[in-house]
């Protein structure tokens, strides 16, 4: 592993945002599904999936579902029950009520706090049907309040024909009542626009591959979308006090994901960088990935030389990582220093593992820098607010003739007749 | 003002998002600004301005600001100052603190609530350059905290040379202290990339012509942006207690703003029915914007008739109006029952212009449909949260099995050895 000072680091990935061809026919998938329904959607699952299903067979059974739980193995269903009551906990103490101002003069304002209505959540097929995703997505629309959340997720998700009772257990487990094995384009179309089996939703989150990613785009404005994820990323802020083999492990855990995944530890203690770059060696040997490690770190990944801790959070700030952990001696004093990362790791034991699965914050986080101005997934993400305004007589009265002030200087004489009106009638 | 039965009205309005010569247009100008900087930003302000700049003459002087003071009417004064305060109190009741969920075990979980750092507001040139709008942006920022709010607007904001002394006063008494003459995709680029003179922003905001638009949709990504605004909207749900000039006032002061606007009476009172019809003609008559009017009354207008208030409510929530204004014996009665709309408007004094203006409120509203899923322009705009994960070593000896369990179950083997080797060298 590479060991450079920080000013030479520059971390810049270009991500993959799909050709015009894949663009194409991501459009021309969704049209169709738009227009035709479920015909085009069976066509493109039998095209796509390679399953020929009828409508009536679209929507997952009570049946699939109960006979899920018998093939999963006990420790799962321990471990993942712990992990949606702690993600819950968390959500839940996110909620907001609505609230009202309430004036001396009768007036009213406030903000109305209401969960979506309807949201779907997309679980892609393959190696990438991550169980603790589902939870990560689905519980924030629960505790939000949303009272339909349906999932949709290929034919095929266990790399053979049929779902992953995995992904089917860790929904239930999260409450989705309602499930269809349709996947691709073709079930964004569907929750975007409708079809005859499948009724529109809200919002339209989780991640998928480049066609789903491109048609989440264009379904955008008809529904609302969530973030598109770049590669995942991990900076390790640490000094002296740290261990070494703690470090490399956490850097790994990241690296294993993909190939485009960045690894960066930033420390001003040359001997703990000396230490990690030769554990990471280490342990890279005996890792199951370690073509995808190797790849990761290799490209993307380094140990940063900074001047004290200090300037260290200077270039945290300036990655503004999808994961920060700060292994220092008193890693809470740095804390108020921290401007972007999207979840912060504080001292030994807050391996980035821990969040991923089990502590109950989100692991779906923004990646590339963008933790400068988004966040992690969380319980606003499916609440929509609306304004309130109660005025009363008496403040029309009283503020009347200034907002006729301000609409005529703008050139909106029907706003103005709109408050003079009501003064005219009612008596100044 | 056509009067038909509600299951008749279909409100479709498609939006324009541009040619494909203004979006390649729009992208030429984003990629020469992020080249070549203040140089292609110049280049480009001469051309499309008409005015020829130096990189120091860019940035807005106290004395010009200090100057516009004395070209503006007093009343303007008092009012914007009084809507100003308004705001601020309605935009700091949505503030929220950091917190901490502290677990007997020393766990401590959190969400830490951080401005974003920059903003940028982009006000628009020509008669769309409202002050109001100066407020309605900058404001909430500021609540947020955000330490550096910028503003651009295009050289020549007042129809002729220089910038309209009100749209310089009102940002001024709303705290923005940077403000530079640039317009259209070029000041766009320049505040997603910076150039020279004009630091780079985290955050975008404000409404502009199609170029500025297709511009901050290029810059998405680099830099969060705001919604791209449609045409504006009012649905007033009305009994027979309403005031029938009332109601045609609300909606010409609604059909006034463009074209493309859209104003409905939604009403189960035949005799309120045709007589907010007459009283729309009536008014229409004397009213200075009545071509601009009239073709939105046309084109997207009308009153419609349901069985009886709930039904009218069913009507309000599949549109989803930007404002909804209830004139009914008891508004208050129906509030639990709207589900979608972007403001909510309460009794006969709660006329819109109240919220445009002045109430506090914030007037940028979702459009089109889309307050199925989001929300006015609010404090959490400018806010982003971190997680925070600090983990007892207790609890990572408790919980260390089933991270590895959820880990080992998705392949990710690193996971689980980041977890591992500290159970190991910790004991367990």
């Amino acid at each position: 592993m590479r060991i450079m000072r920080a000013e030479q680091f520059g971390l810049k990935r270009e991500v993959e945002y799909g050709t015009p061809e894949q663009n194409e026919s991501a459009l021309r998938i969704v049209e169709d599904v738009k227009a035709e329904g479920d015909a085009a959607l069976l066509r493109y699952t039998e095209r796509h999936d390679g399953m020929r299903l009828t409508a009536a067979e679209l929507r997952v059974t009570q049946e699939e579902i109960a006979a899920a739980y018998d093939r999963v193995d006990a420790a799962f269903l321990t471990a993942i029950r712990e992990a949606a009551v702690n993600i819950r906990r968390f959500h839940e103490k996110q909620l907001r009520n609505s609230w009202m101002d309430l004036q001396p003069d009768g007036t009213m304002l406030g903000q109305i706090m209401r969960p979506l209505k309807r949201v779907g959540v997309y679980v892609p097929g393959g190696k990438a049907a991550y169980p603790s995703s589902v939870l990560m997505n689905v519980i924030p629309a629960q505790v939000a309040g949303v009272p339909e959340i349906v999932m949709v997720t290929p034919p095929a998700t266990g790399g053979k024909a049929g779902i992953d009772p995995y992904i089917l257990v860790a929904a239930a487990e999260a409450g989705v009542q309602e499930m269809y094995r349709v996947g691709g384009a073709q079930a964004i179309a569907a929750l975007a626009y409708g079809t005859e089996s499948i009724a529109p939703v809200d919002k339209i989150c989780g991640p998928g591959n480049i066609y789903v990613a491109l048609a989440k785009r264009a379904v955008f404005g008809a529904v609302d979308i969530d973030s598109i994820a770049g590669p995942s990323e991990i900076v390790v802020l640490a000094d002296e006090h740290a261990d070494a083999s703690y470090i490399a492990a956490d850097l790994l855990s990241q690296a294993e994901h993909d190939e485009m995944a960045s690894a960066v530890l930033v420390t001003p203690s040359e001997p703990l960088a000396e230490a990690v770059a030769a554990e990471v060696e280490r342990q890279l040997a005996t890792l199951p990935r370690q073509d995808i490690a190797r790849q990761s770190i290799d490209a993307y990944g380094a140990v940063l030389l900074v001047n004290d801790l200090l300037a260290g959070i200077d270039v945290v700030n300036q990655l503004a990582p999808e994961h920060l952990e700060v292994l220092t001696a008193d890693p809470m004093s740095l804390l108020g220093h921290i401007e972007n990362a999207g979840a912060i790791f504080l001292g030994p034991y807050s391996s980035e593992p821990v969040g991923d699965y089990f502590a109950g914050p989100n692991h779906i986080i923004p990646t590339n820098g963008t933790a400068r101005f988004s966040s992690p997934v969380n319980v606003d993400d499916f609440l929509k607010k609306s304004s309130l305004i109660y005025y009363s007589k008496q403040a029309l009265m009283e503020s009347g003739d200034k907002i006729m002030t301000l609409a005529r200087h703008e050139g909106l004489e029907g706003h103005a007749r709109a408050i003079e009106i009501r003064l005219e009638k009612e008596g100044r």
